[in-house]
């Protein structure tokens, strides 16, 4: 048998945070494509527009309007996929139809006055207000729920319902399944071995340097070993970290200048703002000892080629497993090789 | 607290073949819709593309041509994910960093030369051909590889590169991510209760009803009470049968009667080509016993509300967990309210 060559022969990796494989298929970049494209939005937008819910002043879904806010701003979502009341749920009687109550919350958050705006556009010091309004959310709602999860969906192929920068964030009492098994899986490693996983994982990724993208003096962003998406990233602090509140101000303000700089190497692979969504994962809010966890955010962008062709993960993805047809490395030297100036800065 | 009212209160289900939870929050279908909207094939499509590389007679992407194929035509993927080639792998370094060698093949189904049609709109003797193409998969594969993955991503939002109707196989000799969920869940549960799973689970859907779309002698089509696509169906053989290879002709035949009805109502729901990915799971083709196994079919469709608006599984629902709107019971009686008559014969 022919030597194992990983950027010619499909293999599979293993994902020690989820337990899951994903299928990489290295030599399959070259098929033709005939399915849909996007068309992905050129226009420019207006700095605010009188249509947009989120803008200052306009008026929200629910007939309040919004405050002429300045920096940032967090308010309940009008649609909440979880709500703060609390129901009385008979047992279940079966084990196969378990139904479950739920008690939380969900807020959006504007990154921005502006309409026009995202992440990789804005200042240090505005993306830095977006970290705070992270922080004090996970303080505020952490006190109440034992899950907080931040996440942003950028672009309109990431189901965003509206191109004004936002996030949201959204408060359970439970642990969501994904949370649920990261947890397990690094309690599991650190039994095991006396040791955080992603600690661990972050110094064979140092040593190595291939899959690097991007660092700074409290963060490294990478493509992970086992990433599914196309471009995704890991994005560790340096320390060893449990949680969003324990970040130092000088994370924080690190975590601004990487925060732009991977994003606009994003923005800049296919000369386009770069859909994606992303989260950030950490111990949850319950008493215990969490030091088997490191905080972290994800990045899952769903650009495959260029910005008119994506990845879909569906027949084989949903009924089999994920797969993939780039490596992780070179996933890594393609963002490497790009600029960490924004190609709207160059061309204007 | 409120008594529980599991189509107004936000909650949980459990999922017990993959182990996973799905969040419902069925107050929720209220919400404004200003994202992506899609714009559904409404082309009339030729019998025969010239420029279709899946016509009978058309030149296919490694040069060679299609045959004159009158029925179903099967062939190996010029651009197969996996491949039959053996590699020697060092084994890995790290547990955190795990690379696994893996040996399949990937070929093509054509369920029709004619370009325009869809599995509903064909003929039961025509969907009675794909039927056996997918039996003859599992036997010819079946020999050879532990996992044989028969699938269809249907509709340009699915991934599809093709309109021509088509549906793939993808066999491997390890068991993939999801595959190895439902088998271990399956087994624990039999273990336990010395019971088939999936058969305690149809016939508790069957004394209730609730949840229950078609059926005939021998098929039960249903969404089931964990579904975290708005519109999934879980296709079951009301006898335990193990895998694909075991049912009888009979099974075989009414198996293209619910599948017509079945994609008939899809199609109906919203006067539109519905786009899904489905396959079938069954028994792994390994020695021993698996009898804890009962083959099933899963439908993943992602529209929501309309032919235009699809659910999208993003930022929370990668982070944390799938999220769904309307309830199963509430997507189960859309769909016996639609037709088993296809508009497009209505309207002819
Ligand atoms: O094989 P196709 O139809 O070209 O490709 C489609 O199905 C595959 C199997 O589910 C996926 O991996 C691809 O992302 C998708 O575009
Ligand atoms: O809340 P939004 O932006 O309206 O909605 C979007 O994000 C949610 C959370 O990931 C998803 O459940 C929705 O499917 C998606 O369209």
């Amino acid at each position: 048998p022919e030597p194992f060559n990983p950027s010619e022969h499909p293999h599979r990796r293993f994902n020690p945070l989820t337990g899951n494989y994903v299928l990489v298929s290295p030599h399959r970049m070259k098929r033709p494509w005939l399915g849909q494209v996007e068309s992905p939005a050129r226009v420019q937008l207006p700095e605010h527009d009188p249509a947009c819910y989120l803008c200052p002043g306009n008026a929200r879904a629910n007939g309040e309007s919004m405050p002429e806010y300045t920096s940032t701003h967090v308010f309940t979502n009008d649609f909440s996929a979880l709500l703060p009341g609390p129901v009385s749920l008979a047992d279940s009687d079966s084990e196969l139809m378990v139904t479950q109550p739920v008690k939380g919350t969900c807020r959006v958050i504007c990154f921005s006055p502006r309409h026009d705006l995202t992440l990789p556009e804005m200042g240090l010091q505005e993306i830095g207000n977006v970290i705070q309004t992270w922080a004090e959310q996970y303080t505020d709602l952490g006190k109440e729920y034992a899950w907080v999860q931040v996440f942003e969906n950028k672009g309109a192929i990431m189901g965003c319902s509206n191109p004004h920068p936002h996030g949201q964030v959204w408060a359970q009492d439970t642990l969501p399944t994904e949370v649920a098994k990261e947890d397990q899986n690094q309690v599991d490693y650190f039994r095991r071995r006396q040791s955080v996983m992603l600690m661990d994982y972050l110094r064979m990724e140092e040593e190595s340097g291939e899959r690097l993208v991007a660092s700074n003096r409290s963060w490294v962003g990478l493509v992970p070993f086992w990433a599914v998406w196309p471009f995704e990233l890991l994005l560790l602090p340096r320390r060893h970290v449990l949680r969003f509140t324990d970040l130092t101000p000088t994370e924080k303000e690190d975590l601004a200048d990487i925060l732009k700089r991977l994003l606009t190497r994003y923005d800049n692979l296919f000369q386009t703002s770069f859909p994606y969504s992303m989260g950030w994962h950490g111990a949850p809010f319950l008493p215990g000892d969490f030091t088997h966890w490191q905080l972290h955010a994800h990045f899952y962008p769903p650009l495959l080629r260029s910005a008119a062709v994506k990845k879909f993960m569906v027949g084989y993805e949903m009924m089999a497993e994920p797969q993939r047809d780039l490596t992780a490395e070179q996933a890594a030297e393609w963002l490497r090789r790009v600029s960490e100036v924004h190609y709207k800065q160059v061309n204007a």
